[in-house]
């Protein structure tokens, strides 16, 4: 059996659904699994971390790793590590709601991360040495070595004014606008991309687009212009998985328009196949048709976990992903 | 060959030194090292964490670790992390000398622990983990699984008033008192003993005592009811290794000071060898006499670095222990 390379790109809870099932796979596949993450998250514990220490925002990276982590007791320990949360203390003299120690908010696998990029001075180095931490069942790469901002073009943040465009800075506040994205781009607007991820997508079988908030997880790879190069000169096959829901970014966005929009950043994009979830995708006429425009054959399959959340279920898109990554070209 | 069980009592670089030291006679004399740490500090980054988050102090834990940890260029690596130390960051607005963000001063190694603590609620289960993350050569237990206090009574705390007493509260204050420390107790006067630190008294070969701040890391040890009455009826021969300078807080005292403050503390305390430095001892006399009163044989070797700094080189304390631990009974 040839060890079938996969590249999924995206950040955040999407990501990592993709990795878990694509993990599931893995056996029967004989994958190997690299995943490219955005590195434009400037909320929360990322946030703070990247304000304040300047390296790549962790959170994202972090989350990847945790995905991929192995099944030993020690690296499902480590990985729940990874992912325990400093509680708020109150602050020193009692007083609740105060600024605390500083700690309050971070993921430990975010310190870790922090502190292994500022030890080594590179961070994929420090992804390398973190992915054997977890005893990680592929590996974990930043889209460009360099932190990004996220900007958008927004219409009608302003309910009382939903003409109105307003430009919209950083990856939380353009993932939780209410209004309208018309336009997103990175500053800097062409950031280096990280060399190990173009090698990867150049090699790559296949290429994995979503789930993840298109705006701030899926899209930004494509701006990242040698990424972009290597996306479309690579020989890879190449698989979307599509959202179960649209979410506060993409409020108002049908299935359809979420293809048009990778395909409105990325022309020279072509897709072999669009995956999914058969109830999500209601009339699946207008999203065949959107998938055949960037050359894709649909694939419907139940891939949502069964208690009515917009989740997908890592088993279930696993088993989906089989037939589709195992077929011959 | 049989292994050897070898219990060393500490905190801080002492305790590290003496453990590096015995990581190189392990592989000659097949030890099983077991490190009993501590948890007294209330001064820096262990301070913060335990005032803030309230478990155990980890940093005397983790550099225990750390000495430990295994050669394999990974376990170095993780081991590199564990000590990394996040630096002071200009507050936000560029203020610098302001908080910061709260990781300032924060060993990694620090966090990591006060995470693992936090999450399986159990410090020995959370040693026990990192202890794997850094393939640790040897375990480390915490000497009780309750952070104390060390309170002691000084003399001439106030250079002004020479034969003023007065009571010193911390170990980091004990720590750096430049008055005379008369009387030594913690808080609560009789903490629980960490019951594997038991278990592991009562099966070992060799208990060892020092190097280290003898107030501060070394005595503390002897002032909790079950390791004293546990180190009392050990079947393990039992060897003192002395420091090679007073420390602040020991100032004044004679080489033979230290050896009378341990039969002070725990009168029961029989001792077989008092290991010290041939340069650092001076007229070994005294020191001899000091040694005989514990039941002890004095040991004199090059122990010290040879740059003149009065630190123990591993490399020459694991080479005069060698003979001690060896040597049939």
């Amino acid at each position: 059996m040839t060890v079938v390379r996969v590249v999924a790109f995206g950040g955040g809870h999407g990501l990592s659904a993709s990795l878990r099932a694509l993990r599931r796979c893995s056996p029967e596949l004989d994958l190997d699994i690299t995943a490219v993450v955005t590195v434009g998250d400037d909320g929360g514990s990322s946030g703070r971390l990247r304000a304040e220490r300047g390296g790549l925002p962790p959170g994202d990276l972090r989350q990847a790793l945790v995905a991929l982590a192995g099944d030993h007791p020690a690296t499902r320990r480590s990985a729940g590590l990874f992912q325990h949360r400093f509680a708020e203390v109150p602050a020193a003299g009692g007083d609740a709601g105060g600024p605390g120690d500083g700690l309050a908010g971070h993921a430990v696998g975010n310190l870790v991360l922090c502190g292994l990029m500022e030890l080594l001075g590179d961070p994929v180095a420090a992804l390398e040495h973190a992915g054997a931490m977890l005893g990680a069942v592929g590996r974990v790469l930043p889209m460009s070595c360099e932190p990004v901002g996220i900007e958008a073009r927004v219409c009608g943040v302003d309910p009382e004014r939903p003409d109105e465009v307003r430009t919209v800075t950083g990856q939380h506040q353009v993932a939780v606008t209410t209004g309208r994205v018309e336009a997103l781009r990175l500053t800097p607007a062409a950031p280096v991309a990280c060399p190990e991820a173009v090698a990867a997508i150049g090699e790559a079988d296949w290429l994995i687009f979503g789930p993840g908030s298109w705006y701030t997880s899926v899209l930004p790879h494509l701006l990242v212009p040698e990424l972009a190069a290597a996306i479309v000169a690579s020989p890879a096959r190449r698989l979307v998985t599509l959202n179960l829901a649209a979410e506060k970014e993409t409020l108002g966005l049908s299935v359809a328009d979420h293809l048009a929009a990778l395909r409105w950043y990325l022309p020279k994009l072509k897709v072999d196949h669009v995956l999914a979830d058969s109830k999500a995708v209601g009339d699946p006429e207008p999203v065949e048709r959107a998938a055949e425009s960037l050359g894709a054959r649909l694939v419907l399959a139940p891939v949502a976990v069964t208690d009515g959340t917009p989740r997908h279920d890592p088993a279930a898109l696993g088993a989906a992903l089989v037939p589709v990554l195992g077929a011959d070209r």
